[in-house]
């Protein structure tokens, strides 16, 4: 761990004032994210510019110091946790909505406003910007951005990368840049924007986004399809996203959560259900029937036991709390919790499903598999005693096998989590030793000298 | 102009066999575009496989030979036109649908395969892709991808960029490169594919890609709303765009357009017709009248002078006709045209028209407006004739100013054209000169030795 040389710790005090934190209490809080990871950076700066973002970048790149920018810290793979100490950059006092413009579709914010804020200030003019990680009442554009979050209406709207117009950054080299301009199309020059998305405080820090919006649907409504078994479930799957009336959820549970959320979390579920979709359409009063009518003919199919409706906002509620009581139930099984969210094409779905439980056989761990199956995007859910070395010697190798069985389908690591430390070592199963030596190419043009968030996302050469 | 060095030709002439063109006759079909620009290729190479294009480049760049990437150069840009000789890749004989897999909303294809056959082999599994520029039936995917093409249905459906989940391509380098994975979600490291999209051939060869379908929608109908003004117009748009029933097309014509197509096109419209918008729903029989309803909403308002329906294709038919009769129409005007499609936020449509008409005064050269009004992307027509120096020089001067006017109304060159040759220096107006600098270095990553498409997208430096 290094600790600031003297030059820059006065240099960047006398530029932060009070946005300059070095007590080691304070220093504390920005340590760790919910990776549950921990590592104390040598400072925290708390930039309101990006002037002053510009300033730190140059002196720490002057100096070989660290650079970890951070949004709230509720990402899930290390990637905000400053493993080689350095300069977190906290983006909390970069919080103002600049811009709505809602014939434009586009907002324009600063990163560290927080989605669930962005949503509520979208929420008058019927517009909201499509990521809602489960994060969203208090993660940041910025954190969101940077992990390319999703959550289950990315479905229809997209995530993270797909909603974003144009990008102000700096990078490594201390450069301001400009990515991208605030119109949904556009095809001059390389795309610099998309590339930023979900890279994790690599290449740059975020300091300005244009945000692409979509206007809010007025009325929604869901169904609950129990199946007999993930087979028939993920074949339901592969109907409705083969019509045209486009889910705005669909989200899967395995037999394993459905008898969690029974058993534990006193869901009215049937004995006999092998795998349950929640899935939801959105629309106006007049349209939102024939969707719903669509959805349902796509849903039934062999090995539809029960398909129950919610039509209004209550019975819609009563149908989520199956899933709502899942991770209260996880709990009670065991201390520990790996979540992982690999992606597949949605057709091979049974596979890793099946796949995951020969695993769960064969390592003595449970494991549950629950998530946005329209995107081929499941949580697998390892919950295993991390205090027991042996448990927590298996749960690793389960994990790492997953990881490789979701490869083998022609899957990724990742849809939404990102790579941060939790995956880093297993990029050379997922990219090709060339792409991955160019990726490390491009790291090396935005940052010369390794400064920005070191040890993330890409694995040491 | 450089002639290839013996060895090299030799070496080609033996990978490729009669797919290794160097007869002047033959080399001429591919020397130029749809810019109208020619330039002679002091070869054409038609592969088969990656790893021809694999070895053909390596060959080139130990040669350092340009080798520049065409697919049927229906672009007008001249991004395809040889400027510098070198040998042409036409990859006419990578023309094959590899896969399609419904469930998943994927297809993979070779680059050479046509938009329109790839179209017609998706409509019996109920999918299409959505870009649909005007070349469709004549212009392949891969140069789909190299420009970012587009067309009326990117409002609701988005444009090429929008709609691939992975490339496999062969950089500059040599080196076969895999970007993506074949699934709707990812966010596994940097993301390479959207970045080879819209990159005009100059950083990778695309040797095959795997698309994102969409369901088709089993019905659509129209309306066609003529507005006393632009900004009546604009401001229709914009609501249009504000609430949540996205038309899959949004089509705008400026009163010269209007006019032309009543005049000299014979379409049926009123002579107080200062702009009109052709406004496009999709849907099921059921849902269809409904969201034609909200658009009818949305489309009225001050300036509305008529709304018609058309509620079967025939109808349909006849309501664009007016757009149809535009393209012969222009031709009575002016021997020569320069179609520029600059991009700006919705909302500035009306400041883009009314100032590209005080171009066509200042410059006195008439310059007509359409497009995909949704997007905010107008194509700018300029009409002149070629062989008067004094209108020729007048006519880039004046599309020099519809530039600056773009960019100064917060927009971009391009929609869904590209840069090409015949944007390129204004590339330095559209890019801060930091980000262009990252853009040179991040070409200089994928193409160490400059080899690939020399002297396009990219300004000298």
């Amino acid at each position: 761990m290094i600790a600031l040389p003297d030059a820059l710790q006065r240099e960047l005090a006398a530029v932060f004032g009070d946005g300059w934190l070095t007590d080691p209490g304070q220093r504390l809080a920005y340590a760790y994210d919910n990776s549950r990871r921990q590592s104390l950076p040598d400072a925290v700066a708390l930039p309101r510019t990006r002037e002053q973002v510009q300033t730190l970048v140059r002196a720490c790149r002057r100096h070989r110091v660290p650079v970890i920018a951070r949004g709230r810290g509720t990402n899930t793979t290390g990637a905000s946790v400053p493993v080689a100490g350095g300069v977190v950059v906290s983006f909390e006092r970069m919080d103002r909505i600049l811009e709505i413009r809602p014939g434009d579709r586009c907002a324009v914010v600063e990163p560290g406003v927080l989605n669930g804020d962005l949503q509520a200030a979208l929420k008058p003019h019927g517009l909201f910007w499509p990521p809602d990680p489960t994060s969203a009442a208090f993660s940041t554009v910025g954190g969101n951005l940077a992990c390319n979050a999703g959550g289950p209406r990315a479905v229809k709207y997209g995530a993270s990368r797909d909603n974003v117009l144009a990008l102000t950054a700096v990078t490594g080299a201390g450069e301001l840049i400009v990515c991208g301009t605030a119109t949904t199309k556009g095809s001059t020059g390389y795309d610099l924007h998309r590339l930023l998305v979900g890279s994790e405080g690599t290449l740059a820090l975020i300091v300005e986004a244009s945000l692409r919006l979509t206007p809010s649907a007025p009325a929604r409504a869901a169904l609950r399809g129990i199946y007999r078994d993930v087979s028939s479930a993920a074949r339901a799957v592969a109907r409705l996203m083969a019509q045209p009336v486009t889910p705005s959820m669909l989200e899967f549970m395995d037999a394993q959560c459905v008898r969690l959320a029974r058993d534990v979390g006193g869901a009215e579920l049937p004995h006999e259900a092998g795998a349950l979709l929640m899935i939801e359409a959105d629309g106006d009063a007049h349209t939102l029937p024939h969707a719903l009518e669509a959805l349902r003919r796509a849903a039934a199919g062999d090995g539809l036991l029960a398909l129950d409706d919610a039509v209004d906002e209550a019975a819609r509620e009563k149908l989520w709390a199956a899933r709502k009581a899942l991770s209260p139930a996880l709990r009670t099984l065991a201390p520990g919790k790996i979540n992982e969210d690999v992606v597949v094409p949605v057709s091979r779905i049974p596979e890793l499903v099946d796949g995951v439980q020969a695993l769960a056989s064969e390592f003595d761990l449970p494991i549950v598999c629950f998530g946005h199956a329209g995107n081929g995007n499941l949580h697998v859910n390892l919950l295993y005693d991390p205090a027991d070395v042996a448990q927590d010697q298996r749960a690793r190798a389960a994990m790492a096998r997953v990881f490789a069985l979701a490869l083998a389908l022609g899957g990724t690591l990742s849809g939404e989590h990102g790579i941060g430390l939790a995956k880093r070592d297993f990029m050379p199963q997922a990219v090709s030793a060339q792409t991955l030596a160019l990726m490390r190419q491009l790291k090396q043009v935005f940052d010369p000298d390794a400064i920005l968030n070191p040890g993330k996302l890409l694995p040491d050469a």
